[in-house]
């Protein structure tokens, strides 16, 4: 597909500098760019990248558009038009409506008209699926799953009995929605009493779940991640976790049972949360971190190490583990040259 | 289904404070029950919403039995008893035995009449299925798996030729048992030689394995998970590990090869254990910690460090990196104030 | 299968000391080989075990040869050479070539004649299927997927839209390569609008790649796994990563966008990689470290902390947080003992 400037400039609001006439029928990288393509800048660090580009045009904001020698479309949000110039110049494959005569589906199932089942699919008992949603090959909705229109699930996707997915959500492969929490009881003799878990999970509109991302549903009351809500490929999240509005969270993240994680909080990659605290709302993780106590304030916190080469970090972690003697050395010079008396710190001998 | 209070009583051996006649339909939160749900305290520190609770009747022990104004039911574990009760109340769907005619399943697989295939199911050679076991949908056996009687394999699991699975197990969606151990021989310019992985897995009894969880073949001999372990969701087992009875494990726990991990241990969180030690029976590690040497002693044992405003933290991963000077600062002070000499710490220079 | 030692010998380039006509029908650990199985030594240590083994035959060096009171097989590579024989005396089972008649093929794949294709796999539009390629049940090849010569596809594996996956090249079960990358532009409100991933992933040949591990598209350029690179299980690559020829790592490793990651490096288990940073050539990273800054040197680098009891790493993290007072007493005491003056640590107040 081709598209001239002016046509993207009147569709999505920017000023165009340059040939209304000139096509685009790609987008590319800034450093790879060729005659047809259309780039973005939106980080003025790339600056140097923007000279030396073959791209036709170039989006960017006010603030950098006398640095191009190439064509340009000025918007405030450079990135989000990119985005939105990418998907036009770009489709996803579409399907027709139906359902492929492979797949299983309950009698009673009610499957919009305007939506596609792909094959192989399993359909159970009581699903609903609302209008245009794109159900891929592979996928398993157990009975009573509602799932709303233009929902996506790309392929491979488990849906587990009751769950419902919210319009616009799109679900990657290998994707399940609704396992049971780990919940199990202590018998006599270390054995475990498995808990049922009558829960469910809500998902709400406009959500992202990525690759052979896991949600477990609620042992009692509902698990939910609300709308816009972000997650990248392998996060857990367990029973009974409630994930705020335009949270995002990148891959391998794992969430313990009953967290509350406010909105607009940007969780980085393998942060680990324990389970029964609250985050705020517009709290950042940094990646690797342990989340272990209640985060009350919006703010950035953090906990991860940086490596260092490994014999210089056995010797950093050594003197970690004889840190206790540096203090009772320290007690005792203060006490040696009358120092003013201090109060020693508490300690527990260990 | 409702169910009286004075069967439930009977059926569980509780003593009940209470009308026989009253009946429940259902499990609730004690602070969302409504009139004919019946609702458990296993803490008392939930005590106070006890106070307020609308459930027909409430598990608890005997030492909390006088704090209830609603109906009560005693045991001396009322989780155990609120997990027997919920699984009464809400029970899971059955399957009528049999083979759903879209699994693809091989002229000698040996499937008892009282089992049930889901569909889109692969049974390949020589595949054993026990009494009542129920494989759900897009499963696959390859060849020569056994599973035990009512074992349950609730949708996309696959195991792997010759894994053998013990009875009343329950895997869970995507899990994946007897993948290849990760093994290779170096060889000259730095390629790697795939090693056969010719052992299997082994999994015992009344088993739980959560969704996207990973077990590997042994290289050699067998891995082997024994009876009434549970693992949480997306958990990775390597090769030749052994776990013991009863141990439980949270999600996201990585277990590196031919570790052997005793009876009733609990694993946290995002744990990592290095490959070829030994963890004693009843130990506890905590969530996100990093366990790279043996555990000889039963015990809690921890290495995550919890999470601190992302600036301050820095600035202690600063004062981290530099405890060496602290170190020789402290030193040459003792040598100043002709402090008794004590041993200069052993330090190579770096 | 039945193999005498005299053919083993010559196959595999080893001198023999025994009898040529032994026949070995298995591979077996040191300490459990029995009559007709081979068994290998690659490490000295495990020497002991040499003397008591009943193995009909081991595999070992020069300077271990007189250590063994059976036959042996001397090779300068052990391992590598026990590799080889075990892949003889177990081999895979093979697939005769043909399309299952379950499997949803498109009219315009094109599938070499010697190729396999599973029950109930689907092949979407213009996928191409080298010679004695095995792809399993239960896969997906999106549109245009390319899939060279005796490449192996486990079970359940997806492959995205125009993935490219070189010549003998082994995906596990659950693999999915080209889901879409996380990428996402923020928006007024704390909204996240989707970035179209239109790069692709390409994967060389030789690689081999774990259950569950998942590897991001590009977001405009393409993701690349280079020739000979081994994943473990549950591995995250992200978006326009790209890995060197015979990396290895270990499971549950978790890599952000735009990471560059050198040849030959070897990533232990579970570490994380932050985004937009190298790491040269021959570089060892040891399980669970945090890679958040560039490494240019080849070597090996480390940041996790083994655990420790539980109440003592309390009182460790305790210290650990109040360094800064440790600095500031010595700092004190320093100006206390009129010491030669130091220049006070530079220090932002907190």
């Amino acid at each position: 597909m081709a598209i001239s400037l002016g046509e993207l400039a009147v569709r999505f609001g920017c000023e165009l500098r340059g040939d209304p006439a000139t096509l685009v029928d790609s987008v590319a990288a800034l450093g790879h760019a060729h005659g047809r393509s259309i780039t973005f800048l939106a980080n003025s660090k790339h600056r140097k990248e923007l000279e030396l580009t073959q791209a036709a045009a170039v989006i960017l904001d006010r603030k950098n558009a006398d640095s191009s020698r190439v064509q340009v479309l000025i918007h405030e949000n450079p990135y989000a038009t990119y985005a939105r110039i990418a998907a036009t110049l770009h489709p996803l494959p579409t399907r027709a409506p139906g359902v492929h005569p492979s797949a299983i589906v309950a009698a009673n199932a009610c499957i919009d008209a305007s939506a596609y089942v792909g094959p192989l699919t399993v359909i159970e008992e009581g699903v609903t699926i609302g209008a245009r949603a794109v159900i891929g090959p592979h996928c398993v909705l157990e009975a009573g799953v509602v799932v709303e229109e233009d929902v996506r699930l790309v392929s491979r996707v488990t849906l587990c009995r009751g769950v419902a997915i919210g319009a616009r959500t799109l679900l990657h492969t290998g994707v399940v929605i609704g396992t049971d929490g780990f919940g199990f009881a202590p018998e006599r003799g270390g054995a475990w009493l498995k808990v049922p878990q009558v829960g469910s999970v809500r998902v709400g509109p406009d959500v992202e779940i990525g690759a052979n991302t896991t949600v477990d549903r609620g042992a009692i009351e509902d698990t939910v991640i609300e709308e816009g809500v972000k997650l990248d490929n392998q996060i857990q999240i367990a029973h009974n976790v409630h994930v705020g509005a335009h949270t995002a969270m990148a891959a391998c993240v794992g969430i313990a049972g009953s967290v509350n994680i406010g909105k607009r909080c940007m969780i980085g990659g393998a942060v680990g949360i324990s389970g029964h605290l609250s985050i705020a709302d517009d709290v950042v993780v940094t990646g690797l971190s342990m989340v272990s106590h209640t985060i009350n304030q919006a703010g950035v916190y953090s906990s991860g190490i940086p490596t260092e080469e490994a014999r210089k970090w056995r010797r950093t972690v050594a003197r970690f583990k004889r840190w206790r003697t540096v203090e009772e050395r320290l007690a005792a010079l203060e006490r040696a040259i009358h120092a003013p008396p201090r109060a020693r710190q508490e300690e527990d001998d260990d």
